[in-house]
Order: structure tokens, then C-alpha cells, then sequence
């Protein structure tokens, strides 16, 4: 047992505390296997890792303006943390160096193993296990290995390397990879980022264990196909949940899924049911795409949880306030509708022409009859009762442009100010979730149409609001915060 | 009974045929309430509709380069179509000036009717719909009215003025002007758009009859929130899907949805059930989304239906080729083990490592061997009877930027070329459709990369492939030409 009961909650043992400490924050790190061009030397030297960075490769002298050793051996340092990157057939060789050297942990990019369902990867893949047991502790192979911001441990050239909140535990390389190229994009920041592949060694339960202990990491991203221990796996998550909202991605729910996720790692799939309950059990929330769980992290890195499932819809179209609320109640939430009171003050706020005063706000007018229109609805309506979160829908840059011409920039400038001002009265006095919608279409080509949403979404960032791209997303979102609301009772609120 | 029946088919009689071509190709084209920066005169200025356009207001005596009138009466020329874009309290005179005139057709933008739900509106609304009764044909009042890309009505300035096969009929002035946008940038072109508003004459059943008849519309997307006339909705989309698809999107769905659609547009909802049964009995294809609408009519309008529910996926990492199989079978499709034959002639053409010799075929290797090494599994794949659509998922580009350096452009044209060549293959001679999913973040703003990704969307366009930026579009759509494939019976192929 690597936990012991401490007041009343699990914590690690001091040495497999050590384990994790030198696996995200290694002193030192070799890559075996580094070459020109080679992504994991790329992202090292990217980062405060780069002093502390040992490229092998018997074919070179020299790599990135570094000496390259022939072998780890070579180096006279001493070594926490290999990545190895090398040909499944010298996988074994270049492991025992690495024994032979001491290092703590290796990565494995390496595939090639049992993934490939071939009998001779099966062999190969046990053999490592065999060698590495006892003398270091692997991860993989075939995945991405670890990023940690505040190490500079990296497997992403162009992810940041800003600190975060965020720790991505996935079982697929590409899914770790794209979560922290997108966090760029939507402004999501990590603690952590593991993809663990066939897991012979260190497996997601371990990584839940220690990110569940981790202060910097405040949410959990899981994506996961499989697992050899699903008691192990309840009870990681279980933990893990207990501490801090786990978002969790099952690939392979469907029978055609789950045969095409035991060919990608190997790992048994289990019956989608088992898997629900699993999550329902353990206190997580389960997504359903890859992008929903992108949407839902964003929406826990920043937002209050909603104490009810009310939620006041502000657009500027008819025929958008009919499909919003048609996604909202899908997805499990409900457009009630205004108290009288906020009924009255609206009225007083708002022209009536075009505009219907009930939720969902379709508001058009709102944007042109000057700045505090728009937030002095925002405000009324984050007061009424019946409202437990916001859902703000900017869709009205083509028209405001078209109005505003010349004067647009500093128009919407000024609009922008009023209109965030309102969103943290609701958010930070009211303390109601505002979720904040910038429609762009990903294949425009208008560059001064984007250039004015990517400064809208920009804006509301930049007071951590979170900002999606599609409704659909907001919505979910907001739906999984408010999943997450329920499930850890009616007193608890992150805000 | 403004039909007639003909060698089998029902067809509209000759005057109402000619009243339609009064809407959409009319000889002469008068804004009221024509002003500085009015979107209407906008969009008309920049079509053919230019020199046939008559601008009034009596405010004005000259705007856009123009005369303009102060009243219709003062206009020499006949005038076959007006756009009324003046306050509520004087449409009437106006419309009174209409008929004086012996206009044909008016299009009312102005809003402030039945939709606010005040007895004034309604009352208004009854004025205007008995004053016209016989004397003009009108459109909305509270709508965007009509683009007709051959004679050149719109009114979008953005929408393009080239001609197309998709024609719109949308209850929302937001999702008519919206979809002109949007089939800018996704590559849909229109024969018409109707925005019908409030439809206190011509409604929906009108346009579903004429775009049915009209031999420049081949498929037909439809937004309805409401209608007055249940039955005669009903046989006028069973009229249209009888001659060509018919995509519906039902807005307010769901109780609180239904609420919001009639305070939008003032007609009353029905129950989700009823309308579910309404479009399944008249052969609409029924969608959940406005993005579904947009995404199943790409598919329409260049792609032949499949013949069975059996996808190939072609993606670059396992991960995705897990998630993809889960989005298709929830979507309804099934993504089946390939044959014998297949998976033995697959492994002539694939190397080993890091790839799957599987359905969902898991391929990143594949795009660095050399550009023939795709295109051959492609078109191997496309052989396989267990497979009836191919989706090409490409989100390679990042690793090849790294990968290929300064001879990306190069190599990825040249692996464009091979590529387009194998689907060209698979959807000309097999008869599969070929999906292609380009995946791009709205917010990225690495404008290299968003080039890159611009330009190999646009390599699958020019040769008519339908391209989406997110999978779960293109799947769904996938499944909604399978939809169709079903209900028109085995024998039907439109390719």
C-alpha cells in the first residue's frame, strides 16, 4: 500500500512522493535517441530544462548547438530522467544502460509493442517490463511521456510554458499532445501533462494518485480506453475526485470503439455500462467528445459552479434564442422564465421594438443604444432568482460593423468594458457562472472579421472569463459544472 | 388549389408561377426606407439588380450614387418588387402607395407585429394582411425577405452573387443570413434564400412549393419554428421531398424552445412528436442543429449517397481512430472490420510500426513514405464491399511542419495531388462518398498554419469534396445522406 490515512485523507508515501518528484521535476534529462528535427529535444530546449539537458545519439557529435554523447554512460552527470527514443530493437540495450547509469525514470516513445497485436511485440514488450522492475520506473512505451510546466518537462514544441491549473492524463499521445496546443488557443494553462500508452509500469491510477496530491494541479483531465485494474482505477479516482473535479473521456464506449481502442493500446475496453458507473461511482464526470472535455476544463479553471440549473440566455437573434434554449434543455438544463420584478426592470432598461423582453434576451437593439444598455440587462437579470447562470451570445460583430463602420473599434472598445464589467458583477458579487459565446466560423477567411472576435474573446480572458466558439460548447459546459454542482452537494462552490 | 396534376407530378399552375418569378426575378427593385448604410440598398447595389433598383425616402434626395424618391408614386418606371424597410406606424400608407403603384410582391422587414405579443402589433399585423389581401403578394412582415442569386436580389451584402443548387427557406432572418455567410466560407452556393418572418401571406408551404419546382434548386434546407397550417405544410414537404432533398431544422423543440419560438415569430410550436412525425411522413430529412443543417446540406449538394452504413476511417492517430469509431456508431453508422482480401493487400501498401492494419486505419506513417503509399489505401479500402463511405481525417499538418521543415509546401502538394486522385477514384468510379475533415480551431491565430490548413480544404473543394473543420460535422452528415439513401429506397443514387 503506497498510501497511508492522514487526517482523515489519503496521502502518499514519502517515497513514492520522491518517485513522482523525479519524474516531473527531474534534475537532470537525457534524450537517447535525439536527432535533428527530433520534437522531444525541440521542446526541451524550449524550456528552463535546456542547462540541464543530455542528448545521446552514437551517429552524432553535435545536435542543437550541444554535445551529443554516444551513449548515456558518457555522461559524466548523473541522470533522473531518460526519454527513449530509439528503435524498438535496442529498446533492451539502451534500457539496461540506463540501469546501469542509475537514472530514476525512463520514458518509452518507443512503439512497436503490444499495441501492434503482433506475438513478437507481446515478447518484447514483457521482456522490458521484466528488465526495468525494480530498478526504474518506466512510462509507456508508446506515448508522449510527461510535460510539467514548472520543470520544463516537455513533449509539445509549441505547448507554454506558463504554469496552469490543468494536469491531462491520457492514454493517447495525440489527445495529450492537441490538449496543450489547444490550451494555447483557449487560453488553458497546465500543471501537468502524462501520456501514459501501454502503461507496463506507471499506469493512469498512479498518475490520478499523484496528481489528486499535487497543489498545482486544480483540475483533472482524463482520457483513458482501458485499464488491467479497474478496482485500482475506481479507487485512483475516487481519491482523485475527492480532492478536485476529475473530467474523464472514455474512447471506445461502442462495441466498434472499444475493438479499435484495444488494437490502439492494448488494454481490455469493458462494456460502456461498466465504464458509466465507474465514473458515476467514483464521483467524476464523464464527457462524451474530445472537445466537450476541452470546454469542460476551461469552464472549471475559471468559473463558480452554478447552484441551479436556470440559465438566462442573452443573444442578439430570434431564431438563436429558440435553438440556444432548444440546447440548453437537451442538454439538461432549463431557460426558465424572469421573475415579474425582472421583468419590470428590463422593461425599463430595454427598447421594446425587436426585442423580446423574456429569457432568452433576444437583444439586438441592446448593442446600439449605448454601452450600458447591454450591462444594466446583464445586471437585472444576474439578480433574478430563477437565474442561476449566464450565457452570453456575441454574434452581432458582422452587423456592428456594418453599422458602426469607421467608428467600430472604439465603439465596440467601449461596449466591451461595459459589457465585462456587468459579467463580473454577476460572476464575482453575484457569484453565478457567465459563460461567454464568440461564434467564428474555423475556416474564415475575413482576417479583420476575426481580428475583431479574437479581441472580443480576448477581452473576456483576459478577466477569466471562459470563452467558447461554438453555443453548443458553452452549453455543456455549463451543464457539466452544474453535473459537478450535484453531485458535490448543494454547499460546495469552487468560486 | 393552386396546383395541377401533370404526367404524374403535381405542378403549380401558370399564375402562380408567374407570381413567384414576380419575387424572384423581378424586373424592377424599389427600397423604401432606403438611408446611408441601409443593408438592403447595400446588397442590391453590388448584384445585377443595380440599374433595376429604385431607391425611396423622402429624406433623401440622393443616396448611393443614386436619385432617390420621396415617395413610389414618384417613380416613373414600373416597379415589380419593394423592399419596406419604414417604422410600423407607416407601413400601412406605404403599402396603400404599393398597390396605388400595382407593385406585385412587397418584402416587409419592418418588425413591431404579431411577434412582441402586444395587442398593437397584432392589430397592426390584421391591417396590413387585409389592406393587401389580393391586391400585392407579401413576404414576412419582421423577416430579411428574398436572395435570388440569378437575378441578383439579397439582402446580404457579404453573400456571393455567384449561382448555386442550394435554396433556403428560413422561418429566422438570422439563419437565412447566416447560411449566406456561411456557404461563403464552407463553399455552399444558394439559387435562392427566403426569409419569411411573421408569413402573414406567403408562408413556408408557398416556397417549399415553388424551390420544389424551380430546376435551379437541387436541395433544399429549411429552419421552421412554427406554422398555422399543419396539413398544408405537410403535403407541400411531401410535395418538395419527393423531387429532392429536403434538410429540416424544427427550432424550439423542446417546451421551453417552444415558448421562445413564438415569441420570435408569433406561430404556435406543436410538440416535438408531432413535428418529428410530420418530416419523417413528408421524407424531410429531420436535423438537431443549425451546423448539422449547414454540414448535411454540404454533403448534398456534391457527394452520391452511400449504399449501406459501413465507414472507413482514415485518421493519424489511435486515439482519434477511437473517438471517430465512437462519434459513427452514435451516430448510427457502423465502421466494420475490413475483408480478408482488403486487410492482406492493406499490408503490401502500409509499413508496420505505429500503424493499424484495422478499420479505423490508423496511418500516420503513411503520410511520409512517399505520396503513393496513401493514395493506394485509399483506393484499396475504397474496394472493400463491408465499406460504403470513406472519411479522411487530416490533422497531420503540425507534425509534417515539423517533419518536412521549408519543403512542406512542396511535399504536401505533391501528396495533395495523390491524395485527391484516390478519392476522386473512390467517390467517381467506386460511387463512395468521400468525407474530408480538416481539423481547425476557430480561435488559432498561427496564421502559417490556418494557411496551410486553408489550402488543402481548398485542394478537396475544387474538385467538389465536401470539407469540415470539426469530425462530428462530417459524420453526422455522412449519416444523413444514409438517412436519405434509405428513405428513397435502395435503387436511388443521386451521385
Amino acid at each position: 500500500m503506497a498510501h497511508q490515512l492522514f487526517n482523515g485523507r489519503f496521502v502518499m508515501k514519502r517515497e513514492r512522493l520522491e518517485e513522482f518528484e523525479h519524474i516531473f521535476n527531474p534534475r537532470s534529462v537525457a534524450v537517447i535517441g535525439a536527432s535533428q528535427g527530433d520534437s522531444f529535444t525541440e521542446s526541451l530546449i524550449g524550456t528552463r530544462m535546456k542547462e540541464n539537458l543530455f542528448l545521446v545519439n552514437p551517429k552524432y557529435k553535435e545536435l542543437f548547438g550541444k554535445r551529443c554523447y554516444a551513449s548515456i554512460l558518457d555522461i559524466e552527470e548523473g541522470i533522473d530522467y531518460v526519454v527513449i527514443a530509439v528503435p524498438a530493437p535496442v529498446v533492451l540495450d539502451v534500457l539496461r544502460e540506463c540501469i546501469e547509469k542509475r537514472v530514476k525514470a525512463a520514458h518509452l516513445f518507443t512503439s512497436g509493442f503490444s499495441e501492434t497485436g503482433i506475438e513478437e511485440g507481446v515478447k518484447l514488450e514483457d521482456e522490458v517490463k521484466e528488465t526495468a522492475r525494480g530498478k526504474i520506473r518506466l512510462i509507456g512505451p508508446n506515448c508522449m511521456g510527461v510535460y510539467c510546466s514548472k520543470s520544463g518537462l516537455s513533449f509539445n514544441p509549441e505547448a507554454s510554458t506558463e504554469e496552469g491549473s490543468v494536469g491531462v492524463i491520457s492514454q493517447s499521445g495525440t489527445f495529450a499532445d492537441l490538449f496543450l496546443d489547444i490550451g494555447k488557443i483557449r487560453n488553458i494553462k497546465f500543471s501537468k501533462a502524462i501520456s501514459y500508452g501501454n502503461a507496463i509500469d506507471l499506469d493512469c491510477p498512479d498518475f490520478l494518485e499523484c496528481l489528486a496530491e499535487d497543489p498545482e494541479t486544480k483540475v483533472i483531465a482524463l482520457y483513458i480506453e482501458g485499464t488491467r485494474n479497474g478496482e485500482r482505477l475506481k479507487s485512483a479516482l475516487w481519491k482523485a475526485a475527492r480532492e478536485k473535479p476529475v473530467v474523464a473521456l472514455k474512447g471506445g464506449v461502442t462495441e466498434h470503439g472499444g475493438r479499435a481502442a484495444s488494437s490502439h493500446t492494448g488494454s481490455l475496453a469493458g462494456s460502456p455500462e461498466t465504464w458509466r458507473s465507474l465514473f458515476k461511482q467514483a464521483g467524476a464526470v464523464q464527457v462524451e467528445s474530445f472537445d466537450e472535455l476541452v470546454d469542460t476544463i476551461l469552464a472549471f479553471t475559471c468559473s463558480p459552479l452554478p447552484f441551479g440549473n436556470g440559465v438566462s440566455i442573452i443573444t442578439n437573434s430570434g431564431g438563436f434564442s429558440v435553438m440556444e434554449t432548444d440546447i440548453c434543455v437537451k442538454a439538461g438544463l432549463e431557460v426558465p422564465q424572469f421573475r415579474e420584478e425582472t421583468m419590470r426592470e428590463l422593461r425599463e432598461v430595454v427598447p421594446a421594438a425587436g426585442t423580446s423582453i423574456r429569457n432568452p434576451l433576444d437583444a439586438w437593439p441592446i448593442y446600439y443604444i449605448g454601452p450600458e444598455t447591454l450591462s444594466n440587462a446583464i445586471k437585472v437579470i444576474a439578480l433574478d432568482e430563477n437565474i442561476h447562470s449566464l450565457v452570453l451570445h456575441i454574434d452581432e460583430l458582422r452587423y456592428m460593423k456594418h453599422t458602426w463602420g469607421g467608428a467600430l473599434e472604439d465603439r465596440l472598445k467601449e461596449l466591451l468594458t461595459s459589457m465585462v464589467n456587468a459579467c463580473q458583477y454577476a460572476r464575482d458579487e453575484i457569484k453565478k457562472p457567465v459563460m461567454i459565446c464568440v461564434s467564428l466560423e474555423a475556416y474564415s477567411e475575413d482576417e479583420e472579421d476575426r481580428r475583431y472576435h479574437i479581441m472580443v474573446k480576448k477581452v473576456f480572458e483576459s478577466k477569466g472569463f471562459p470563452v467558447y466558439p461554438s453555443l453548443d460548447g458553452a452549453i455543456k459546459a455549463l451543464f457539466n459544472l452544474y453535473r459537478y454542482h450535484r453531485m458535490t452537494g448543494p454547499l460546495t462552490n469552487q468560486g
